[in-house]
């Protein structure tokens, strides 16, 4: 199959230019989706359980009568796993095990330090009482990402974990309820869109509230996910899922395709780029995509993706290859080349990094341990993967001798007075020991 | 004075509903507002310096006639230190260093691991390029703010910062600059407002376009960066400041007062809230009150705010006073107690917990080293003070030897096809090197 995917030269004027526009994504916010969220959020927390309901049915076209049926127990995930097959199963059970081993390190202690005059600061460190995972549920339902979300929040010990998938027409993945079985969700219910996030975010009678929301969804959802924030925390609102492969020109070409294809299979949206030194390389890589095209079940999704948004990109070296691969942040960076270790010391921007040429990201996607929640859309340059760190939270802890007190109560007075704030002056004077400052206190 | 302030019992029916109501924020969002930002917005991004000056010239009432007249250097910044008195600076620079030491405990390294098949996972760690920090101009100018902005900053190691700060009618704060560069901030540019933050969101050609965007501001600040957000990142969008005091009833009444007085002080929208077993000590604080806000310049501000949102809790015993704190997640948590230690064991959520009897907030605010920027409205349920780790993001590592990709792709392949994502399969089997297995590789 003839695939037309734009080819860019550093060489060439307006390189920078064509690749700007290439990368720019602007998530459009409709405003028809915008009011229809407004009101699906506000009726929940108006009615709670009842509004859940009546969107369910209406959107998932069920018949639910009471909240009880929304909820699916343990036992129910427990005997969903027992329906999938055994490979499946140890495949979750090894993928979860080495997720939780990875993120186990992303564990943040509570640390404090005591100064000279006794007092005392420090971090304090609790993970969140409790947390929301969305799932999307239907077709594409993911598995692996009900271990990317949950596994974290696990380990950083959130007291409990909710999880929420919609079951269009009544139709339950075994292979989701497996998953959040493995990974120790608490509850399961079975609601979607922009009313189960309003149900998470404000709590009805029969669906706690919780204290942050993570997990992918449709604009209906990343639309209640912003609308919601400030009630609840919520992850990234992620983009189109994207890769960028450097390679130098001695993978086989064949890999360096299946793993552009990995990415572009994903969706119409989804974004694949090639940089190589190696001109000749290019073309190889092409002739294999040429080829190996008409043995994907998923090739109309794939030949859309990268003839819209995929590229080549031909460089004068390694070195340039690096400076773009900056330039453009991607949530997945494939290091596809000799000695990996060295150029990934000159990557400062990349969700994830995927090293050597035995390394592609499926391996990321699934089992290799690291989250594969990464940040989308050149957002590598301010943001992280999802981990542990965005289950727990930090309360600064002060705790002054009264020695100290008097020190730092003169260095805050004049900074206080400064700003005009009179009672912050005051408070902190009022901790002054030293007797001939001690008389400005009823000033 | 006579102070009109909320008494609650939480023996009395209804004390969590109204608990609640006393708490309640919703930030509104006018649409007036959204669609002026939205404006500003969208004619920086297109029209660049020409929409600055003009949005400047506007709002800030100047004459500036080329975006040069923008910038005040290093050099300005040093010459309105020496305009500030010495005992002033020595509190800034004090405040700096102490600042500083604090934060350097939250830097966060890198690190990785490598397994027995010889595969490498790890997590990289790299501070942003550029930062913006937005500071309010005008009357209410806090060069504390300046410091607890720029500090983490600079220590998580961001290659340059940029500050803004309004100089409406052209009057430049001596103070501010003196903190700006005793902290170490690169350019600073006079201009506010949405016009600001979308200068430094999308960049102009002469406002370098930042990665993120932190420090407070107006209605008109916090809307823009709410917009921005996705193309930068941002901090938390603050609500109005509260303190939560807990006190054992052992406190001279006058102290604690004060504190909650340096709290009201703010704005009429702050909130300070006393809670104590001792129904006597309530009463005594708030004849020290009635007392004391007569010496208080801002007193009227001060009235508002404790008869609008302030509030005294009777409670049965500290157990229950430390329950309520967790309901209310306070920004700020004073436990002016006997042994503070053992109750800050009990506090799951608050932005900082000031331990004991010589450690007001205001000390805090100023001085003792941790960061005033602290979530506010009940977000310390989720989120953290501003920090170091604010400043750097992590980059996953992932480095297979071939073993280990082999392995890796065996859970990898049932996990994908369970997906029906047969190119993310594909492209892990092709790293199977299993002879009995490779077969599969060009199915």
């Amino acid at each position: 199959m003839n695939l037309n995917i734009r080819e860019f030269s550093t060489g060439s004027d307006g390189f920078l230019t064509e690749l700007e526009s290439l990368l720019a994504w602007d998530s459009v916010s409709d405003l028809s989706v915008q009011d229809a969220v407004t009101n699906i959020v506000n009726q929940v927390r108006q009615h709670g359980d009842a509004s859940v309901i009546e969107f369910t049915n209406k959107f998932d076209r069920r018949q639910v009568t009471s909240a009880a049926e929304l909820e699916i127990s343990r036992e129910e995930m427990a005997a969903a796993k027992l329906r999938v097959s055994d490979e499946l199963t140890a495949s979750l059970e090894a993928a979860a095990k080495r997720v939780h081993d990875y993120h186990e390190r992303q564990k943040q202690p509570s640390w404090q330090y005591q100064e000279a005059d006794g007092t005392i600061l420090g971090q304090k460190v609790t993970p969140l009482d409790r947390v929301g995972v969305y799932v999307p549920g239907g077709k594409a339902a993911y598995p692996s990402s009900v271990l990317m979300n949950v596994m974290p929040a696990k380990v950083a010990g959130v007291g409990e974990i909710i999880m929420v998938v919609p079951t269009p027409d009544g139709f339950v993945n075994d292979i989701v309820l497996a998953a959040a079985y493995i990974a120790g969700v608490d509850r399961v219910f079975t609601i979607g869109g922009a009313q189960a996030v309003a149900a998470l975010a404000y709590g009805t009678d029969s669906i706690p509230k919780v204290d942050k929301i993570v997990g992918p969804g449709n604009i209906f959802v990343a639309t209640a996910k912003r609308m919601v924030f400030g009630a609840v925390g919520i992850d990234m609102i992620a983009g189109p899922s994207e890769i960028l492969v450097v390679c130098d020109g001695k993978t086989n070409p064949d890999w360096i395709a299946m793993d552009l294809f990995s990415q572009a299979e994903h969706d119409e949206d989804a974004q694949a780029i090639l940089i190589s030194p190696d001109k000749q390389f290019i073309h190889d890589v092409k002739a294999s995509m040429e080829r190996l095209i008409e043995t994907q079940s998923r090739r109309d999704i794939i030949k859309v993706s990268l003839e819209n948004r995929g590229a080549f990109v031909h460089v004068k070296d390694m070195d340039e290859a690096m400076d773009i691969a900056n330039i453009v942040a991607a949530e997945h960076l494939e290091l596809s080349v000799d000695e990996p270790e060295k150029w990934a010391e000159k990557i400062r921007h990349a969700g994830a990094i995927f090293m050597g040429r035995h390394t592609p990201e499926a391996l990321g996607d699934y089992c290799a341990g690291p989250n594969h929640v990464l940040p989308t859309s050149g957002t590598a340059r301010f943001s992280s993967p999802l981990g542990v760190y965005d289950f727990q939270k930090r309360s600064s802890l002060i705790n002054c001798s009264s020695e100290g007190a008097s020190a730092l109560a003169k260095i805050a007075s004049p900074l206080a007075r400064g700003e005009s704030l009179e009672a912050h002056a005051m408070s902190a004077e009022y901790r002054i020991i030293d007797e001939q400052t001690a008389g400005q206190h009823g000033e």
